[in-house]
């Protein structure tokens, strides 16, 4: 039995732990026998020193044992889960979910609520009047046996140790850590017995960790220790240096999410959605090669299977599903103010972070975990990156409860797009594929 | 007013504080306002980055000012204070207060305890039946205008946070950063009214600091900080890689003092002294060159002077004096071992690390605070470095209450001396002077 200082000294020195040392060290937080103050002196060593994946695995693990495991074995299908590390007008959950279990893929989702400038998939999922997140776990397992998907909300039964170790990280300056962001991440993801699990780690302004650089160590780091502690994991580093389709706002995003699973929807959140969706299939071993696994997604969307998956989930969660067929419903928010552009020319960038905060001003966001969202604030792109505008033509249009907060976030939202004289050209969202091993 | 977790992610990167962060940071310490957590990472953080010399100068006047100061006025005398960073024997505070104070110069003193395999000054000062060490401010400002010398025991009224900042370095493995040393020594020091402080900074197997470059970077730091905080600083580097003298335990220790004191005792006991005493009355002004302090020094020495103000202290502090007259009192204890030596040779080194630990064993010294010492109890060497033995010969005594705490050190004290076939040289204890404000 090592004590803690002792351990605190060793990672301070740079030393590997041994998985016993890391078991005792979690299970000492979460007894509370290590106090605080010790956790976060050992955090901070972690931050300068790293952790090999060999000890991020057993981090994982004893973090995931914390907790309860769902195996989810009445569940016939093959399991894919899926987790994005948060952005602007991230709403790929919704319109993923259905998609996959239309191909015949479970997909069981474990989603989180927004903080900060990015948003979360519940706040999106609770915009629909009646849709509870909070199903217990029987419930979630008999949704996913019936229709295919299920999303819900954090349990405080999966890992609860990771909830204590964040609150600690938030304000001791040691949330960077790929280490430990990769622990937080897989222990939950491990907690649930899915055959694999799809990353889309985002890099770019918008994004929790901007650098591509770090963004594609993140993702190999998950994918490596996420295989070492025996899940199938890929992950895509996707681009988030824009926001993500046409809408930033929890009702605003679940009609285009919407849209999306009607075959519709702006092209990169479509495109988005099928990429992620292509791994899930060949992870699931339900396509061969990912071009048959994009036809068959191509055509769930198309003849509306995956939209019909997504109003059965919609009815099995409580939620009323004749805001599924009008999602216009979603919208309805008090004032609607128009952003005109000053000059004409072509979009050529919309700075995501200036609108996920102007969003959180509007009422859609939220800065502490306790604060209400407003499920119709948000922002709406009229003109997208690349569009030609001319002055006076609007940029965007800002939904909220009432014309004091939209003027409020006019500027910032305004300052937000560049427009140049000339279009230039702009990629795919999807920046890399981290498939294979890495070594550690 | 930076929030903490800026202040701790301010460090992170590598930047540095301005002294207004500091105070607050310092102010919320001491106000219980910055939760232990926050404390611990950002000393963590400081262990990794450093601080500038004049971040660590803010931090020390930070801490300082959340206490009382001392400013001593009515002592007319100039006023030296000196600090060890802790040795194996070291017993020199007892023989350099006195000794200093006889050639007219006042030596305020606030001295601690002993902790680990480091003995403190305290503890030997207690060894002398009813040694008082907790007297008020009044009376130690008292004592030093009659006396011109008093040793007392910390107070909770200097640098109140230090305390509480250490203890959490002590349980959170920041203890080995230099500016936290540095200040936490500096606070405690600044706060008292002395015109200037020598420095003891032991490197070697014995020290607190065993590398000699990390001594000297600590021993420059020490003075360069000093400086900048207004003080006249000196520091001395001294050899710490065998125990000082020839006894290690509370009443062995003051006994040998008292032999120095009366112008006999162990060379190295006494030279460490003068060496000592030479930088306190140059940086008093008390005398003009080295050699005449060490002339002014080795007469007070020698002519009983600094053991007559030995004796007026410990009167003063209410201590009984027949102690002093006959030091062999102070080291009666119940059971005397010999360790003999095992073969025949000179001895080549003296473990200085083995044999604080084993001194703790046998009653004198302590590893958690609220411990208490065995005043007769300890370790007297009869075979110095250098010395010749033959096999049989006893290399040491342990004193001890009972034959079985003796016999459990015997086989460590044993092994602490090697013996070779060769008489090695040995150098001197100062190594180095540092008497010049350095570039921070």
């Amino acid at each position: 039995m090592t004590s803690p200082v002792e351990l605190i000294l060793k990672k301070r020195a740079g030393r590997a732990l041994a998985p016993e040392e890391i078991d005792e060290l979690v299970a000492g937080v979460a007894s509370g026998e290590i106090p605080d103050y010790q956790l976060s002196a050992f955090l901070m060593a972690v931050f300068f020193r790293g952790m090999s994946d060999r000890e991020t695995v057993a981090l994982t693990r004893a973090m995931l044992h914390t907790g309860r495991v769902i195996p989810l074995r009445s569940v016939r299908a093959p399991k894919i889960d899926k987790h994005s590390t948060g952005g602007v007008g991230d709403k790929i959950s919704l319109c993923l979910g259905p998609l996959v279990a239309a191909a015949g893929v479970a997909v069981p989702m474990i989603s989180g609520r927004g903080l900060g400038h990015t948003g979360g998939t519940l706040d999106k999922l609770e915009a629909i009047p009646g849709y509870r997140v909070d199903l217990g776990v029987k419930q979630f397992e008999r949704v996913l046996r019936d229709v295919g998907v299920s999303l819900i909300g954090q349990t405080a039964e999966l890992a609860p140790v990771d909830r204590k170790i964040y609150a600690i990280r938030d304000v001791t300056g040691t949330v960077e850590s790929i280490p430990l962001i990769v622990a937080s991440i897989l222990s939950k993801k491990l907690a649930l017995g899915s055959d694999g699990l799809v990353l889309d780690v985002k890099a770019g302004r918008g994004a929790f960790m901007p650098d591509l650089e770090r963004a594609r160590i993140l993702a190999r780091a998950l994918v490596s220790v996420g295989r070492r502690a025996g899940k199938r994991v890929v992950a895509l580093v996707t681009d988030m240096s824009s926001p993500i389709g046409l809408s930033i706002g929890n009702g605003l995003e679940t009609r285009e999410a919407i849209e999306v699973l009607r075959g519709a929807g702006p092209r990169d959140t479509r495109e988005l959605t099928l990429a992620l969706g292509v791994e899930m299939l060949l992870l699931a071993g339900a396509a061969k090669t990912a071009g048959a696994a994009r036809s068959t997604l191509e055509r769930a969307l198309d003849d509306g299977s995956a939209f019909e998956r997504f109003r059965r989930m919609v009815h099995a969660h409580g939620g009323d599903t004749r805001s599924v067929d009008r999602p216009e419903r979603l919208t309805n928010a008090r004032f609607k103010l128009p952003i005109l552009s000053s000059t004409s020319g072509f979009v050529a960038a919309i700075d995501p972070l200036a609108l996920g905060l102007a969003s959180i001003g509007l009422g859609a966001g939220r800065t502490r975990a306790e604060q209400t969202v407003d499920p119709a604030a948000g922002i709406e792109i009229s003109a997208p990156l690349g569009a030609r505008v001319t002055r006076k033509e609007p940029l965007a249009y800002l939904y909220a409860r009432t014309r004091t907060l939209a003027e409020a976030e006019a500027k910032r939202v305004h300052a937000a797009f560049t427009i140049a004289a000339r279009r230039r050209p702009h990629g795919d969202r999807v920046l890399d594929h981290i498939r294979s091993r890495t070594k550690s």
